[in-house]
Order: C-alpha cells, then structure tokens, then sequence
C-alpha cells in the first residue's frame, strides 16, 4: 500500500499538493534525522504553533533507551515552545543550546545550572542572524540539520499555512537542509490570517512597505523549496496553552496610572485621540492595561495594534468595539480564548494579521508608526535603565524576548511593574526600584515612562539626577523610598564635589540592596551608604 | 538706506530671495530675542556647521556685563558644536539645561559639577521627540523659542543650504517659533551636497526608499517658512576644527585585527568582497581602521560608507580608488581637510551626501543595508556589554552620540578599544575589559565583535560564559587576565552551585576594579574574589 492511501482523509485535504502524500511518514521512521548534536530548528512563538509529535516522539526515545545527556541538540526556535516539548528535553537533558528565548521550569533550571548554553537575542535579529549563518559558522555545514515546523495548511505549490504563530519560521525554512511539517488535523486551517515576507540579505534587501498594522506586504503561505521536504505528519495535539493571568489590585493600579497618562498625552495633543498602534507584552499588567482600555468611561476606540504577541484580553478589546485591527507574530490565547476564537472566526478574521517576527518587531516599522510600547521588567533604576532578563544580576529568567526591540523605536517607551515583589519572607522583600540595575536591558536612552501602582514618572527631556528624583517619588514604594533617596543624596552630594555627578553612583554600595536580598531575604535590611 | 544696500555683495549673491535681504542684520540688533530662560536649537554637528556669530554676541554680551550664571539657556544641537560657542557658553554659565551630546571641557566640567542639566538620547531619536514636544512639555509654548542655522546659501524659496552638517536643523527649525539664519559667505556653498527629509509625525509616517548610500530622497534643502525667519546675519567665520588624531601602534594592531576578521567573513561568504556599507565612530582608532582598508595588500575595492560623521581620512579612501560613496550627516575634517575638499571640490562632489541624523542614523535604513557598525566604548565587559558614556559609572565624557544606533542595528557591530589606559601612576592602570560594564549603553544582545591590539573576540552565537572566556582570552590585556578569569571561574563556581549561574557575577566585588582604580589609581589593585 502507497504512503498517500495510508493518510486520513482529514490529512489529504489540508495537503493540497498530491505529491507530499507519498512524503507521510509516522514519527517513527524520521527519528534517524535527529543524530545528536543535530542543529534543529522549530516553529512556534510563545508557545503556539510549535511541533508536537516529533519532539514528543524524540523525547519518549531517549527515555525509553536512557540516553539522558547523551542524546542532545542545538535547538532554536522564534521563541518559546510548548511545555510538553522543549521543558520535557530540558527535563532528559536533550538540550546542549538554545536560543533566543525559553519558558519552563527545567530548560530554566538547565540554563541556571550550566547544562544548556542559552543566549538571549533581540527576537527581531534573531531570524536574520541565523540567515546570515552566525549559529552555524563554526560547522562544516552552514545549514540547521533539520527544521520541524507546524502548519494548518498546506497549499498547491508546497507552501505552509501557520498555525497560531509566525514567528522565525520563514528563516528557520530557508536555513534547514531537511524539512519536516506537521500538518495539525485538529487545529483549523488558519489560512489567510497571515502576511509572510521571507528573510533577505543585504545589501539586496527592500524596505517593508507597511503603512499601518493592516497592510500586506506578503504572501498568505511560508514558500517552501519542496525537495527540501524530506516528510509530513500528521498531527491532532492542540497547542498546550495555560489561563491567562489574572487582573489583581496591584496591575488595576498600574493599569489606570498608565491609561492616565495615555489620556494626559492626547489631551497635550501629542497622540491623536485613537492613540497610536499599541504594544503590550504578557502577563497580568498587559491585560489590566488593555482591560482599562475598553472600559466605556475611558472613551477610547478605533484603536488599533502592533504587537508581539496577542492574548484573550485583545479578543474582549474587539468585542468591545473599542479595537480595529491588531496584528503580532503569535496568538497565545487560553484554551477558553481559542475556542471562542475558532467559534467567531468570522467576526475576528479580517481584524488580524499574523506575521513573521522579524517584520512584527522591526524597529523599520516601529518607529514609522510610532508604536506605544509597554512592557514589564524585572527592576528599574533610579536613573532610568531597566533589567528584564537576569535577577540579581546571574539567574535567567525568559530571556530578553522582544522588549528591546518595541522599547527602543517606540514614540512611547513604558515600563510598568509593581514597586516590590514578595520574598518568602517579606511581602515586599524586593523592591522593582533600585540604585542600578544588576543586569542592563534598557538603557536610559531607551526609556520614557516608568509606572508601577505608586504612580507614574514620566523622564522624557529630564537629566539624570532630576529622573532619579521623579522615579523615586513617583515609583517606588514608600518602605523603600527613604533608602533610595539617602543613597541618591549621598551619592550626589560625594561625586558633585568630586566633578563627576552626572548620573552619581557610590560603586561599592550600589548592590547593597541585591546583596541583602540574598543574604537576608529582604532588600530592606540594605545598608546604602 | 535700507537694510538690503547695507549687505555686502557675497551675502546677496549667496541669498537668493531678494525679500530676506530686508532681514539683514548685525547680531547685536537681535539679542533681544535670546531672553534668559530662552529654549534655543542650533544647527551644528561634531563641530561644523554651527551658527557663530550670534553664539559669540551672546557670550561677549554676558562676559562684558558680567551676567554669568544670570543669563542661562536651554541649548538643543544635534550633536556638539564649536568649542569658541558651546564650550565658552559652559565657561560664563549661561547654559542652562543641554542635549544630547557635547564636546568640551567646560560643558563636560559643568555637567558633572551639576550646573547643567545634561540628558544624551539616541541621535536617530533626538529630532523626533523634540519634534513630538517632549522636550517643550512642560512650557506655556511648546516651540523652541529661536533657532539659530547656519547657511552656506538661501535659495529663491528661502530654503536653508546647510555647510558641513545637516544633524538635527530640518526639526530644529521646524519646531522654532523664530529663525535667524547665519549665512557664510567664506564657507563656499556648499548646494547639492545635502539630502533633505523633513521631520513627520506618526501615524501619516512613510518608508525611507533608501536602498544604498547613493540614493537620494529629500530636497537639496531645508524649506523653511519664510515668515518665521526674523534676521538674516553674515558669518565669515570658518568651523573651528583640529587636527585628527594620529595612529599610533595600537590604534594600527586594533585596525589590523579587525581588517583580519572582515576578510575572514568575505572568505566564509558571510559579506560581499566589497563588504557592506561602513559607519566609523572619530578618532585613531577609526581612522587606522579606515586607513587599513586602502592598503593594497588588503584588496579592498568598491566599499561604500554609511555613517554619522566623515573624517579626512575619507579622503584618502576616495582618493587611493577604493571608496566609490559616503553619506553621513557631517563631515568634520580637519583645517587641512577642508582645504582639500575645497580644492578637489569637483572629485569629491557626486560621491557624498550629507543627510539629517534622523536619516543617517535610523535603525530602518542601518538594518535594511547591513551596515558594518564600529566605535570605541569607555570600557566593555565579560560578558559583551559596553559602556560608552561614563567614567566609573558617573561622570559623563560626551554622550551616547550614534553609537547605539549604529550597533544595535548593524549587520556586524563591533567595538573596538585599547585593552587598557593610562592612569596618571599607572600606563595601564586601566583594564578596558572589566567584570561588569559600570554604566551600561550597549547590551550583550547588541554586539557581535570586540577587538583591542591584543585580538578579537567573535561572540555571534555563544552564551554569557562562552563569552566570557573569549573576550577575557583574546581582548584583556596579559596584565589583568588573571584577575579577570580568576573573577570569573569563581563567579561561575558560585553561580552554578546556587543554580542561578546563566551569566555569573559576584555582585559584592563586581566593580572592585573601579573602587581601586578610585581608590589607588590603578586597577591592579583590585581584590575581585
């Protein structure tokens, strides 16, 4: 019996090109393209549209004939997959490299302990760097070994219809030497919902044509060099997505400071009254945020978004009438969000646009549209900087994701971010404000807005010393205020008088806090001067 | 008589709108519209094409009525600008509040002595927040209230024809309630060198159709609303500019690793053998770079330049043939420089364009041609960060300038430094590779390539520690290496044990070698574990 009379109907009428029926293969027989130390690329951005079967498959063999830390991989993906996916690799150690971005307990746990060589890269420069062959010059082969990517579709000429993601998968196909596609039976075809434009090279490369976030510039399909397609599968695993976030009093607070702000602005007449395209990261902030949008006294609308990554709270911001158009490289809806998705396909599908992540964070098309950007770090300076990858200065959280890109050509840059966090021994045993920053994401140069449940400190066209000031009133908790404004006037009375006051700093204290967070487990017990 | 037969026959035939000449004045007649407390933008970029004149009535007026600290302004440039202007407004302290980016020692002494309030922005961004009023907000009138422009011709529209810069003048004026034009009549005009795009504001924003540094876009100058020009003012006073800084051993060894690695990336077909368009930072270091690119062994031909600002060593790029086109938005050559590129006029004509900042230095058109970014930081770290605007994290030399956008969108960025410094005890008393940056403006996300005379670190790809090593082992200089790698393995020791070991610091010893070099003058001193 031929391959093609071995597929489900179901699989044979999402591959519209005939001849990749003879390509259908089970997971089983493809397992010889993975030798360890396989370079691998994966579809998938925030942890949708990622390949399941495949992975899942690799992972159960290595269990199955213990090959733990025996049997490891080069894995890059646009940014991060499904738990069940690259978490369970962490978890049988089958991860010798990953970049540029990750989510889960073990691959964090991996990095942090020294088994897994991370590094996090600007997600807009990611896709671009691996086309130019950064990842894999130092191979005999300058390709990735093998790409897995998931699609919904597959059209005539071969090309892939994404699922819930773009991401760096356009790239992640121009660089594999093998591919393999995961046709997804039970996911519906979300063709039409994309805008692909591939990787170019300089010094060849065009502008991006985008005027506005509804704009095509692209194709609605990923071409796909079909030689190059050594086997389909078929897949019937949704993506594993979580709940969202949940509002509580703190981000409520942050929110409505922000929408103040943003109200203040077009007031000022510096943003038109349907603001500008809108940027917002994950988590319970963004969601208060985009919530406080919608409500009817706010009295915003026709508002529209360029963003990352799009989750429930943007599909109650179209039923509110209150959103037009949104586009990002991913939808990371909860299980709740997709089905109401998939169920109001009509009504959603001509309000957005999926993309790949190179064009969704392109400072190019940021800039031009002077995109409000927000996003929530790990901790704030005094002077403006901010960390959002590495606490205490060492230990990996997610990675850098896409903030850098939106927080340095935004019109609008904001960080927003409660003024303490809780220790296991002190409610507010962190403060989100410190003297500097233990690991530098954002610079000073990058920043606008701060705002946490406290306030707002907006900085623009202010010096350092006068920021200071404004983001210690304004932002940081008033169990902390005084120590940071002792350290900041001892600072700046010790290197005014030195001629070197600036942006005054007393090195040898400046991790005081950070130091008694680790030793006593609270920043309060810090002594700054 | 009338104002227009009192204008020297240089200053008519330059000012091509006979009304303007009606608008011919002695900058004494106009010191009334420079009020202290004024909000006043200048032409000028790297210290050409400033205004002079009114610059130097406004100092002789507060030096002869001794009204220093009395009369103080908010000064906006594109970049710096003359020290006989600038820097003689820092001595008689009539600044007030500066950005973003100076060049001088009494600016920089008034700076960190806190008498002016100094902020450094992205210079791609500078024009267009001004431009957005983020910098006016906080006044009953949100323009500025005079700009002071530099011209080398006015033609029939009124249009301003720049001299050797073009920097932030096209917002500057935009945003001005007054204009008062300089026309250098000694300067020769310099019409057709500039490409002129006006500031635009989101969400009416359109692409920039620049595909290669030849391309032009805009206007040969800045129109101008000819009803807010109030003075028209005759200078015969040249740009005041030095002699460029001479090579030395070190600044050729750096030079000759970089040209090593370029020719390794043109050997891998990672760059055409005519390279990318190049952006060169001022000073030896670029100009040993930039001269090692015409040698003939090296085979070099075709290269073009997109960058910030020109030295002479351009010239000889041009004229040894290797050079086809260079587009900044200043040139800034020497006496001798502008003596020759008078002379040559009609060689150099059709092979330079000089652009606004917010075109020369915007990531959109710096990452559309993959540009090959260098410049030279303070001091970098292990881990890949740069900081290129503080001494031990303070006190400010000049400002962020273009650097940022340059390395955080080019193709290759690479900084490129001397492995240490001179204390006044100590010929290297200074480690340029220290464990943390202490003040940071580059991110590890943004750099690809640190060379110093020792050799160079690529660390496209590689994780924080594997980072680490090869900057440690291939750029720190043989004197401090132990200390560093000391710093290190036992940083990574700790780290990893605690399980938070993605990027190890020891944050109680992490700026060790400044507090000695503080302390004894010298980072030798240091106990960093």
């Amino acid at each position: 019996m031929s391959r093609a009379a071995l597929a489900s109907s179901a699989l044979k009428a999402r591959v519209r090109r005939p001849s990749f029926w003879n390509k259908i293969h089970t997971a089983d027989e493809l397992l010889h393209h993975f030798p360890s130390g396989a370079y691998i690329g994966w579809s998938g951005f925030t942890g949708v549209g990622y390949p399941k079967i495949l992975p899942i498959a690799l992972a159960d063999y290595v269990e199955k004939n213990n090959l733990q830390g025996q049997q490891r991989y080069s894995l890059f993906v646009g940014a991060s997959s499904g738990a069940e996916t690259e978490n369970r690799w962490a978890q049988l150690d089958m991860i010798a490299r990953r970049a540029p971005h990750q989510v889960g307990k073990s691959i964090a746990k991996g990095i942090n302990e020294g088994r897994i060589m991370f590094f996090d890269k600007h997600l807009s420069m990611f896709p671009g760097d691996l086309l130019y062959g950064y990842y894999t010059k130092d191979r005999a082969n300058p390709r990735l070994d093998v790409a897995v990517v998931e699609a919904t579709a597959i059209t005539e000429e071969g090309g892939i219809v994404p699922g819930a993601s773009v991401g760096a998968s356009p790239e992640i196909i121009q660089m594999a030497e093998k591919i393999i596609i995961e046709v997804n039976t039970t996911t519906p075809s979300m063709e039409g919902l994309h805008d692909i434009v591939m990787g170019s090279l300089p010094p060849n490369r065009k502008p991006y044509l985008v005027m506005g976030p509804e704009d095509r510039i692209g194709t609605t399909y990923i071409p796909v060099d079909p030689d190059r397609v050594v086997a389909i599968v078929e897949s019937r695993l949704p993506d594993m997505t979580n709940d969202n976030a949940p509002e509580d009093a703190t981000s409520q607070a942050i929110a409505s400071h922000l929408i103040e702000f943003l109200k203040g602005e077009v007031d000022a007449k510096r943003l038109p009254s349907n603001l500008l395209p809108l940027q917002s990261g994950i988590g319970n902030i963004a969601n208060a945020v985009i919530g406080g949008l919608s409500k009817g006294n706010n009295n915003f609308h026709n508002l529209t978004v360029w963003t990352e990554v799009l989750q429930d709270s943007f599909l109650d911001l179209f039923d509110s009438g209150v959103l037009d158009f949104a586009t990002a490289t991913s939808i990371r809806f909860s299980p709740d969000g997709f089905k109401r998705f998939y169920r109001d396909w009509d009504h959603y599908y001509n309000k957005l646009l999926l993309r790949p992540q190179t064009v969704s964070n392109h400072p190019e098309i940021i800039r031009r549209l002077g995109v409000i950007g927000m996003n929530t770090p790990v901790e704030i300076d005094i002077y403006g900087h901010a960390n959002s990858t590495c606490v205490n200065g060492s230990r990996m959280l997610n990675g850098l994701g896409g903030s850098a890109d939106f927080l340095r050509s935004a019109k609008i840059s904001i960080m927003h971010t409660p003024s303490t966090r809780p220790t296991k021994t002190d409610p507010r045993g962190i403060s989100c404000v410190v003297p500097m920053v233990s690991h530098c994401d954002q610079t000073e140069h990058d920043l606008d807005l701060f705002v946490t449940e406290q306030g707002y400190a907006d900085v623009r066209g202010l010096a350092p010393r006068e920021r200071a000031r404004v983001i210690i009133e304004r932002c940081a908790h008033p169990e902390y205020k005084p120590m940071l404004l002792d350290y900041f006037n001892t600072a700046e009375q010790i290197c005014l008088r030195k001629g070197a006051g600036h942006e005054p700093h007393i090195l040898k204290n400046v991790f005081a806090m950070h130091n008694a967070l680790e030793e006593t487990g609270s920043m309060k017990n810090a002594n700054l001067v």
